[in-house]
């Protein structure tokens, strides 16, 4: 089951390592012929006559990503579509279609197999992004890997931050999460208005397109925040080779009040979900002050070094480094 | 569990009712910008100002299309990924690049995972596609989704079917279905030399990129036999309004005699295996007799009318319509 959680004593979780070690073995496999980039973003680039073609796959698994008591058939298939968009967003690329292969099991009852349907559809029409072809097949647990493609005439990487970037903020972080623990924790009829904004912050999110397109040219680096602020921001300070230093009282004030409310009711912690909760998609870029778009917030700084820092006070900085893994014990 | 089978009696099955029913959904949600072709062939096709970009996605599930001890890791990488660049073969595309969406148990041990990503990675050589990103995610049940590109000057579709026209199988079909009933019927340790044989044909399919690069200028419409000769048939005798006649002798001639020796030691049928048993990944196209390739044989005629028929001798035929379907009870 997935939760979200803060691990900061591992580093290098088996996840990336197994991501590295892929990386290096498709790296050498066979000369990429008009891909100028391959493996290690949110997407590939290969390349085009007018811009950049972007590409990317993602997957939602029952009882990994969800359980089908969480959401209906069409908010999953409205939330796999968006988490996989999310990449392009991120990309600052303008979506141009997508494929679906949907795994279901045999004995699944029409209604929902539909509504996964139903829901990839409006989310398709909402983002603009038609489904033009996929696959379907049996399977004893529910899959939906989507693929999509958008086109950039420049596209945003993970590896362009610069020390005297501004750590910017597109979206909100913690309220997936948030929603995530009340479907764990709260039978739906204690649910109080807080609570059921949080789950539909888990149930519909929303891949920023239009705001991924309005950080061209403003941006150095950006990344979508799928498996938690955290591990994501690392991401950027591994490919960049630069440090990361999250603001703790910015990032505390861009926490939604009913996030920090829910949180006060179940025990939990705000920051830690914000930290280390995915699945908002929310993105996470940084770049020049000057350049900062009115929608982003800024969280922090880039600075010389490595890893990714919380500063309480000037000087006073933990690691926070580790996302989700999917491959943790 | 896939078995090969033959249901005269369905031909509109349920997985084909789902394709329609999700084709009509999909099809009016969103303007197609820039896409050619939305769904309903082997790939997605979308415009470029150098040809056309052929754009794919394929599933590879285990207890569905395999079980993991009838094959080991490097086979099963290898096995997806030559059955996803099939559908680039079939469209008469040259491969560019391959996403690759792999679900793993968390027990899974990494002999056999990385083993699956040798095998890609030793199929993307040979195909001369590279893996260039991918996701990775914990599941109960392996399974390994696979999306590529390819590009071509003029794809070859399945709509393309003229009355008049030879109908034509490129490479094998029956071995792999013979093989696969060998894995479930025989213990290894009495393996004679051809079910050895048949067995590696399930286990190492290729992917006929040449033969569908050649086939460009001479066949009219062209598919890859993934699910079945006569299932696949079905589909290019829907998309062109034709009737696809199989002639038997020829047919029964294009078999490898090996196929039937097995064929005779398992009870099974090998026109039986031909005609329903997929996972070869042979191409089936159709073009007039002059533009036959050398490495194409000609087994039947597109006539007017519809459906497909199996034609013992002229005048006697049967209807043979449907292929695999994944979700027949």
């Amino acid at each position: 089951m997935r939760t979200p959680r803060r691990r900061a004593k591992h580093p290098l979780s088996e996840e990336f390592e197994r991501i590295a070690w892929l990386t290096r073995l498709f790296g050498s496999a066979v000369p990429l012929n008009g891909v100028t980039l391959g493996i290690g973003d949110d997407a590939a680039v290969l390349k085009g006559t007018t811009g950049e073609w972007i590409w990317t796959i993602d997957a939602c698994v029952e009882d990994v990503h969800f359980r089908t008591k969480w959401l209906t058939g069409e908010e999953l298939g409205w939330r796999s579509y968006n988490a996989a968009l999310s990449d392009l967003a991120a990309m600052g690329a303008r979506p141009i279609g997508a494929l679906s292969s949907l795994a279901l099991p045999a004995t699944m009852d029409s209604k929902f197999w539909q509504g996964i349907a139903r829901g990839q559809a409006r989310a398709a029409k909402v983002l603009g992004c038609p489904v033009i072809g996929g696959n379907i097949t049996r399977a004893t647990q529910i899959s939906i890997h989507t693929t999509a493609i958008g086109q950039t005439k420049s596209p945003i990487l993970r590896e362009g931050a610069q020390p005297s970037d501004e750590i910017w903020l597109v979206g909100n972080v913690g309220a997936a999460a948030a929603g995530l623990n009340v479907l764990m924790q709260v039978s739906e009829a204690k649910w109080d208005t807080d609570m059921r904004a949080c789950v539909r912050a888990w149930r519909q999110p929303r891949a920023l397109i239009a705001q991924g397109l309005a950080l061209i040219g403003r941006a150095h680096s950006c990344i979508d925040i799928s498996d938690g602020l955290s591990g994501d921001a690392r991401h950027i300070a591994n490919a960049s080779n630069v440090a990361l230093v999250l603001d703790e009282p910015s990032l505390v004030r861009a926490i939604l009040p009913r996030v920090k409310r829910v949180a006060m009711r179940l025990g939990g912690s705000a920051l830690d979900w914000a930290l280390g909760g995915g699945e908002d998609y929310a993105l996470l870029a940084t770049g020049p002050a000057r350049m900062r778009p009115a929608f982003a917030r800024c969280i922090g700084t880039v600075q010389q070094g490595r890893g990714v820092w919380l500063e309480r006070t000037p000087g006073e900085r933990i690691s926070v480094q580790a996302g989700f893994d999917h491959f943790a014990p």
